[in-house]
């Protein structure tokens, strides 16, 4: 097994074939949740995983296991997978990667023949771009006991379709209750979405965590007044409050090693050319793998804008309207996607991840890590999102060789090291 | 002459009377030019100035001149006035007091048996707001020589009407060339619309100057990224340059006495909460009585959004679009006042403007300077505009011995002294 290694241009062609469903004109897909597309790219699959020799199960959410027998049938299967639905007009390898590298898994190892001790089983999350149907990561989301079974069902699109008729619809309202199929462990190989490895010229990230997060709504209420008449020393200006406020999450987060912070927009209300202005509003993120730093973060910002506050006599609302704790995966499993890379030969960083994915839900009911690869630039949910066929390749022997190290490990992960939640 | 004062009461009485036509439901005015308010208005003025008997003439843009004989008929008028067109939801003072205080200037001398030596012109500009036909001091404009006759009357409202058409529907397309009445000097009294008399206990404003301008439009375009997974030192975000450039422009304001800088409103293109932003559109102006001091200002900030363009390796494009030159009121007529405030023994101080008005189109024709009066937390251009009938008495007793020594003068204020217009 520590020979195998997946054949790269069959890997490549899935990407190429699948991509034309749902192809957008500019070289990106566009396959909403439970769309047409989305039915057809799952028929695609689970043909290919019957014909692999799977066992294909859906549940009630529309998830799709693929299961390939193992010899200890008694052990709950090693899983891997992602998501095949993608962003409006989204790229070719945001969850599709991970879905089709675990089936490229599948092949290796009928190819040669190699029968694993545990069962393996391929995961295709329904709906975890969120964008048809929000929120995201639905479908692992009930998996993990995060939201009800039956509203997620009561989820409605733009249309007012709900999310269980779509479901319905596409034919993928399975029997299998969700979160009944156990794991042994849950890898899920992605494209990074940041520009961490691409900018170190690294192949792998091992994700050891997924960041949490603290998101604001914010408000600035200065006083309107003319801007020709209002001396500088009589203004209460929510534009210069605002910025005041801008720069300080910036310096706030840049002073907090690993930490980003982010004020994504604002918008001045009754803006005019000739009026200074009298009310911004705009919103505020923190992220971080740890949530004692985001907490600091939490006290740094409220600091800031009392002082600001009182400095301008103006009005700052913060209000916090979600909070995620940070993920740790588990660390068996992470050390399992190290072996591996270390293995093959790969250069690699340990890292975080930036954003949140199906594994971050999983992690809390089942061990779970995550393997990044490169994107070009950086970028993702976008159609120009881009990645190598080598960096592919390779991120799918790491989870063939990954595979195999949990398979074959004496010590299992297990309940007792995983999901090290951080309180909060 | 110089023992003369206003009827406060009756002069409160007119404003409470014209106040009836075009009353909002909050107290304040909605008289937009040309309107049907306008005219009853209008009609309400030409009656009372008949009444006084004053002779009435209209231009060909609408502008009302109501003139009082002197002995010395050879001798242009003294003119003063302001406007009876208001803002949607304007107050029941801006402009308006300006011409209700010349009229009772008429009344006091005609109770009093005085004959002027030089003829007295109240006048009433025509759409001084330019809210429904922009732009802003039209008529004056077209007076000065700063607008074409032809030009203004083409201006057309949001249902497409000419300002020429709803001015014959008035009534008010008057056969008087525009221009052609010649003024010995124009004096304008108009609450302060800023907060600086009313903070230091002042009664009179003796109006010096008028603020100069510049506006621009601005541009920043970073880099649109994923908010997760971009590391602070990777980002080129639009707000947070923006926010740097907005406390940059207010530092040098603030750094510049007598100047003001504003940024009216900013909007963040495509912003999204979870999204590093990636462009950012705002508009920026300084002002300042002096034009050296603006173009300081202006090479100051283009030195700034280099400097940040250059450390944040972002784009910024400010384009400069309007530039207008201070106004210096013409020194006799600012003198002529000074003294009538000093021989009223009203507290004052010398001023700036700084909104634009007719005077300062006027003061390029013919000597002009303004007196303005307190206005309630130096609010306007809004429903809650208010001022004291005290503070309305005392300007129309400083425009009436200010009238007084500019006819009693052996020096008359004349081209020679008139529109010190700075270079550029």
């Amino acid at each position: 097994m520590k020979n195998l290694r997946v054949c790269a241009a069959r890997l490549w062609a899935t990407i190429e074939e699948t991509a034309l469903i749902g192809a957008t004109p500019n070289g990106g897909l566009s396959r909403l949740s439970l769309s047409d597309e989305d039915r057809q790219v799952r028929d695609w699959l689970v043909a290919q995983c019957r014909e692999a020799g799977c066992e294909v199960g859906v549940d009630e959410l529309g998830t799709v296991f693929a299961q390939r027998a193992g010899r200890i049938a008694s052990r709950a299967p090693i899983a891997f997978g992602s998501h095949l639905d993608t962003q409006p007009a989204g790229g070719r390898f945001d969850g599709v990667l991970g879905v089709l590298a675990g089936l490229e898994v599948i092949r290796t190892l009928n190819d040669n023949s190699v029968e694993t001790q545990a069962p393996l089983c391929l995961v295709n999350w329904t709906n975890e771009e969120g964008c048809r149907f929000a929120p995201a990561l639905l479908a692992s989301g009930v998996y993990a006991g995060v939201f009800e079974m039956d509203w997620a069902l009561e989820r409605t699109d733009v249309d007012s379709v709900t999310f269980g008729n779509a479901l319905t619809a596409i034919g993928y309202r399975g029997s299998e209750p969700v979160g009944q199929r156990k794991f042994e462990a849950f890898l899920e190989l992605h494209i990074e979405q940041g520009p961490l490895l691409e900018k170190n010229a690294q192949t792998i990230g091992v994700v050891e965590s997924a960041q949490g997060l603290i998101w604001y709504d914010a408000e600035i209420i200065g006083m309107e007044n003319h801007a020709g008449t209002t001396p500088m020393e009589l203004r209460r200006d929510a534009l210069a409050a605002f910025s005041e406020i801008c720069l300080r999450i910036e310096s706030i987060a840049r002073s907090c090693p690993g930490a980003v912070g982010t004020v994504g927009y604002v918008r001045s209300v009754l803006g005019s050319r000739n009026t200074v202005p009298g009310r911004a509003l705009f919103a505020i993120e923190f992220r971080h793998p740890d949530l004692a730093a985001i907490e600091e973060m939490d006290k740094a910002l409220l600091a800031a804008a009392s002082e600001i506050s009182l400095s301008r006599s103006i009005k700052v609302s913060i209000e916090e309207i979600t909070r995620k704790a940070p993920t740790r995966f588990d660390r068996r499993c992470v050390a399992a996607i190290e072996a591996a890379v270390q293995h093959l030969g790969y250069p690699y960083r340990r890292m975080s991840s930036g954003a949140a994915h199906d594994a971050c839900n999983v992690n809390t009911v089942a061990p779970a890590a995550m393997v990044f690869v490169p994107c070009r630039n950086g970028v993702s949910h976008s159609e120009s999102e881009d990645a190598t066929p080598e960096d592919c390749a390779a991120g799918a022997n790491v989870l063939l060789q990954a595979v195999g190290m949990l398979d074959n490990s004496d010590v299992r992960p297990g309940q007792a090291d995983n999901a090290i939640k951080v309180p909060g």
